[in-house]
């Protein structure tokens, strides 16, 4: 730190990403990408013309992603507002909502605490449930803007959008930010309340279930007047936010509905059979609607689950934080991925029983 | 806007980029884009393995596009921070280095004065003398950090690093920022200054001499203290803020040392010779070490110019804020684009003229 970093700043500390490791590892379940490549479609779009065309400025306003998520959605094009990851998106909410405070799951994206710090906002954590459900009465009548991911992370747990509506009725006066970055996988989206809400704001981003967390790409579906807002704040901060590259990939993405749907088909369905595999060894598993897995191992840590696996080469995502560190967060990754995955747990809770017995005696 | 705006954001009025076109105008001489295409080693770098691996995160830390920028300025990677162009650069440095109020020129990058609205610093903008250049006088002592674009914008002029060694000296307790955009045109780098002067922040990016504006990169050069400062605000606010593909294009970039010399030399020949043509015809030009020139017609108002050149399909660049409106910024396009702006301003000027004389008839 130098002597001249802002007195706020001084005892800030920065978000943690998951593990990114240089060579490639065996099996990484560490971040929560697909294990998918991005669609064909994708590839060709960042292959053609645009690397000629790198010279010039993107369109600030990115029309053509803005038009591709528009119409995905049957939205306005003036109710999409599209950031360098859905990060960014997130950091626009906290400028722009957060005069009042900001009040959201106590367990979930590790950013939200950041955030707060980094902006100057008062953020209100609220401790899950016993069960790590959301209890939505503690959002109800907030006097503060609420966000909450659905599916919340790194639980997989999600509300219905009935629930979430019962939090939108009683908080007219304060904007509802609905993070929906694992949304494809199974949960039910927010989009559809849009038209009766308009202080609803659904975040959703292209690195979960568009295959593109490399491409940095992230949306916010609003009111016309709210996405107005967070555009203004994205151009008083960085209004070419968003490159050509990613503008055009973006929008392939977008359009290659049926890629996303196989892939995201395939996703569920190994999460699926993992889940069993891991009920069936003794696993705690929460209900996950996400492209991960919360489980908690019957006769290890999850601290010591964790670092076994990472020695056979297998990175998952555990958290030194007391209420969950029973737990690792277990990205689905690829069929053959997910199998290697299997048999090592089956080898490490093997080894773990030996160990026990061998203690025992 | 909606009623959710945080307060302080109701008046804001954001920065307002230069027009960018949908459909590609005759010649698009406003917004200092490079008009050669990124070097072949960069769109070979964009196609290559990267589209493929665009499902995983891009490296936080860079890693690939730090070394290379490093390796160039013979810095060490800790000294470097990579961005989202170098607006989200100079947004960090607002963030972490505004606590006392930033000092910058009054006729400036138009952005510096949004950016203190956006992140609640005291701006001071101090005006520059009659003949357009900075006073180093109004920026010895300022007790706040300063921020100098050097070359400055729309000017072009600039000030030699032994003018602001003297302003880094006088201010050892608060950050001077250089931003260095159009430095590569013929003007002097304060890089040499970074082993003596831990207050110092230079500020480059890849849109002007690097031929890459539409792959939204940036960089600051600084102290490994002040550098660390930059990237705590960036990981406590966007941690993988550049994408995999501007990544590999900015460091096969970097690394294409021939080309950039070679592109860089074009720009400023043509812009010698467009400097001339415009004296011969009564212009008056500022002395830009710049990518552009700012130049002033002599028998019609800049407004005017602006417009007529609009009409025959040329777009340059101009403000009506009284001090600079007499003046146009023209972006140094290539031969051919040079040559058709040529012959579309005396054509301007002969019908001017002969309007004129129509009048005085």
């Amino acid at each position: 730190m130098s002597r001249f970093l802002h007195s706020k700043y001084k005892e800030l500390a920065p978000y943690v990403p998951g593990e990114q490791p240089k060579g490639q590892p065996l099996v990484k379940l560490n971040t929560n990408e697909n294990p998918y490549p991005p669609s064909p479609k994708v590839i060709e779009a960042v292959r053609g013309a645009e690397a000629q065309n790198l010279r010039l400025y993107s369109d600030p306003e990115a029309r053509q992603l803005v038009n591709a998520i528009a119409g995905y959605y049957r939205l306005l094009p003036e109710q999409v507002v599209v950031g360098n990851g859905s990060d960014e998106i997130l950091a626009f909410c906290y400028m722009a909502f957060g005069e009042d405070g900001i009040r959201y799951p106590e367990i979930s994206y590790g950013f939200y605490p950041v955030f707060s710090k980094t902006f100057s906002v008062e953020g209100q954590a609220i401790p899950l449930r016993e069960d790590f459900s959301i209890d939505i009465r503690d959002y109800q009548h907030a006097g503060k803007t609420v966000l909450i991911a659905n599916p919340n992370a790194p639980t997989g747990m999600c509300l219905h959008p009935a629930q979430i509506e019962d939090i939108l009725k009683t908080n007219r006066e304060h904007p509802v930010i609905i993070d929906e970055a694992y949304v494809d996988f199974g949960a039910e989206s927010c989009v559809s309340l849009l038209p009766r809400y308009d202080n609803l704001v659904v975040v959703q981003t292209f690195s979960k279930s568009r295959n593109l967390a490399g491409g940095r790409l992230g949306f916010a579906l609003a009111s016309k007047e709210l996405a107005g807002d967070l555009n203004k704040i994205k151009f008083s901060f960085n209004p070419y936010n968003v490159n050509r590259l990613s503008i055009a990939a973006g929008a392939a993405a977008m359009e290659d509905i049926a890629y996303f749907t196989q892939c995201t088909r395939r996703v569920v369905a190994t999460r699926q059979l993992t889940e069993e595999r891991l009920l069936a060894l003794g696993f705690t598993v929460l209900a996950s609607k996400a492209n991960f897995l919360f489980a908690k191992p019957g006769n290890i840590s999850g601290s010591e689950y964790f670092q076994r696996l990472r020695q056979r080469d297998i990175l998952v995502r555990h958290w030194d934080i007391p209420k969950i560190a029973d737990y690792v967060r277990i990205t689905i990754g690829s069929e053959e991925e997910m199998e290697r995955f299997y048999q090592a747990t089956k080898e490490i809770l093997q080894q773990a029983q030996q160990e026990g017995a061998g203690d025992a005696i």
